[in-house]
């Protein structure tokens, strides 16, 4: 079966995130004033083979936890859909 | 009213994404054998004040357009939350 993860990553809440806040500070110039909190991460998508669901999301949880992710700067939550 | 959206930024399909076959072609090192293709982009958070959902939307499309996204080399794809 094929599936597609589609994967959001973040810097954890509390860690310093420059690129986000540096994304804040240039809203009001294209006239967005009330913009509070922007985060900036990465976000992933992977086609691939697996047998079932529960091994679609162990493979996806393998990705991000050997290879897509910084565990200690960053959290990540995945979406799995069959194709 | 406040707002969470939740932005998501891929490159275009059909342009190369050198970052994505790059991952691709490391996830064997992890055991994973059966990734056929992986796209690397952007995923972005944003907190911000508007007077309606329609207004929310708006807002965060200007946010893509001027700010964000690079509409040449990208597509993204905005979710909105009232918070």
């Amino acid at each position: 079966m094929k599936f597609l993860a589609e994967i959001e990553i973040l810097p954890k809440k509390g860690l310093l995130d420059p690129q986000g806040k540096a994304v804040t500070q240039s809203m009001p110039r294209i006239g967005l004033n009330q913009v509070k909190e922007v985060r900036v991460g990465r976000f992933i998508t992977m086609e691939f083979e697996a047998n079932d669901k529960a091994q679609a999301e162990a493979d996806a949880n393998t990705a991000c936890k050997n290879l897509l992710a910084n565990l200690i700067m960053e959290d990540y939550n995945i979406r799995i859909t069959e194709l």
